[in-house]
């Protein structure tokens, strides 16, 4: 079959991948489509030391279930969280499964991503989606989940400030999710033409240039995706504020970390780390057509076009590369 | 007059430094004794770029006030707060005085400390301290405070493992505030002397070299005053749980940042920067006699060492150096 890999150095189409077999409890799924993330990028620069097959938003069809299938998810279209938990260890018993000691992340650690035309994950892991949420809609999931989080690590009391650092795929559907419970949300960001979006929704939005960092939003979310963004978000929130960092990127060098713990201390920060986020969530909101998926994608290709997947999605200006698996 | 002076590139002894004139508004402040704290000697390495005469502990008597003294403190004993504020900015409308967009830090920021035969402070800092308090007590009142400071920025629910990092001066006072607090504190240290105070008092100790890094405790306090104090904290702290960053130190270009930065999100942790605290209940705290501070007194010296007192205050193993000013 054909897969997506990252071998450590570089990123190619291989159309001899064995078929994965999945294992008792997990099921064999055919991918329908496949969006590209920040951290697949991320990858490929090396973060998480990962290789093998890259991608973990997906939406896709059941083929095979090994072992019982009591909610009948051969055949039927689902999502899925992407962490594979053990299920034993002293955290999935304290109800941090997410962060389990053995687990394997789909596309990201040590498990095969569904850039391919097959690829397995554990039953438990999947969620039915109803019918009328289309393909293209059902394969945001796994981001919006991501921006779903948001709303469940922050309290919003009051009317504080909030900046959203960063105007690409994740920094806007966080927008969109927080514009809904509080008006004074903005966006900032680098290209006019993601900020276009921010217009048309009805949310604040400005140019990174036309800010000034004076340290005065009671909440910074840092979505830049970049190494200064952290910096950056430092600059803007004020003392005993707090900065939700939801930016995972490889290790640069030219960053100085103790100026940025100094300012920690110095201001009395919250920092709030955030990855994964409710997927049954995702389901319901993008079902209800509560958060705008579709004007996010830039552009459509096909698991044929193989490393230029990754090349469109790194191109300045674009927002989701979203792959049909046909 | 004397003062201990740090030029930006050495501290010394400056026997003719000019007598401090104080403002409408402020206290001229006669020290009696003042404590070396770990930020003194990380300005003396360039911490915060301060140029001036060094010390924020102390206990003094007003000897002169210029302008009304409706609390008739000339002549009192008194300890206080080291942030000067201009009590107008947004900042300090916001109740977030302590971090007043004018502010200078006594010894720290701006103004000279109280390293000195005299200094200077507004009248509003200072808090009179009663008989039973004697001075060396009472010129803990300031590190008390920042160790008290944990108290309001945690909250203490069920019988969280709360690991202290750092057997030095802060990190044995953060001990016995939390000690009071929950059963399972441990400190974590390097320096077997330092923490048979722990023993002393009750509080479970390890040494650093014993204790597997398993991301097992639900909240980790970094008092390390040192570079690496937050790796060793993230490789301590349980995912979801919470660090509070104690630490203020020079930069160092060795840590890498991102490495840093990406633990907080991969394991969602909650970052919380702590600075100063409470003098208030510093001074009921003292004079209840529920923290023990003499005992971390390694070494009395006075004003006259000059720079001896920072050397003393560097050598391994001793925790506070408290400097008589006569």
């Amino acid at each position: 079959m054909r897969a997506l890999r990252f071998d450590g150095k570089e990123a190619t189409l291989d159309s001899t991948a064995p078929t994965p077999v999945p294992q008792p409890g997990e099921a064999l799924i055919r991918p329908l489509r496949v969006g590209v993330c920040a951290t697949d990028l991320e990858i490929c620069k090396g973060y998480m030391g990962f290789n093998g097959t890259l991608g973990h938003e997906f939406v896709g069809v059941v083929e095979e279930v090994v072992g019982p299938d009591p909610r009948q998810l051969r055949g039927k279209r689902v999502i899925g969280g992407i962490n594979a938990v053990c299920g034993t260890c002293d955290l999935c018993k304290a109800g941090l499964s997410t962060h389990c000691r053995q687990r394997t992340v789909l596309g990201i650690q040590g498990r095969d991503g569904c850039f391919a035309d097959l690829f397995t994950l554990p039953l438990v892991n999947l969620i039915p989606i109803p019918d009328q949420l289309d393909d293209d809609t059902a394969a945001f999931a796994e981001p919006v989940a991501a921006a779903l989080q948001v709303r469940q690590q922050l309290r919003i009391e009051g009317k504080p400030f909030i900046t959203i650092l960063g105007d690409g795929r994740l920094g806007l559907l966080v927008a969109q999710v927080l514009a809904g419970m509080n008006a004074s949300v903005r966006v900032i960001g680098k290209h006019p033409g993601k900020l276009a979006l921010c217009e048309r929704w009805g949310i604040k939005h400005r140019l990174l240039a036309d800010v000034g960092l004076r340290n005065d939003q009671d909440i910074v979310i840092d979505c830049t995706g970049s190494a200064e963004g952290m910096g950056t978000a430092l600059s803007m929130v004020r003392p005993r504020g707090k900065i939700m960092l939801k930016t995972t990127v490889a290790p640069d060098a030219s960053i100085r970390c103790q100026d940025l713990l100094a300012q920690i201390v110095i201001n009395e920060i919250e920092v709030l780390g955030s990855r994964c986020g409710p997927m049954n969530e995702a389901v319901i909101a993008l079902t209800r057509g509560e958060i705008d998926v579709v004007s996010l994608i830039s552009k459509r290709l096909r698991l044929s076009d193989g490393v230029k997947i990754l090349q469109a999605a790194a191109a300045p200006g674009v927002l989701k590369v979203l792959v049909a698996i046909d």
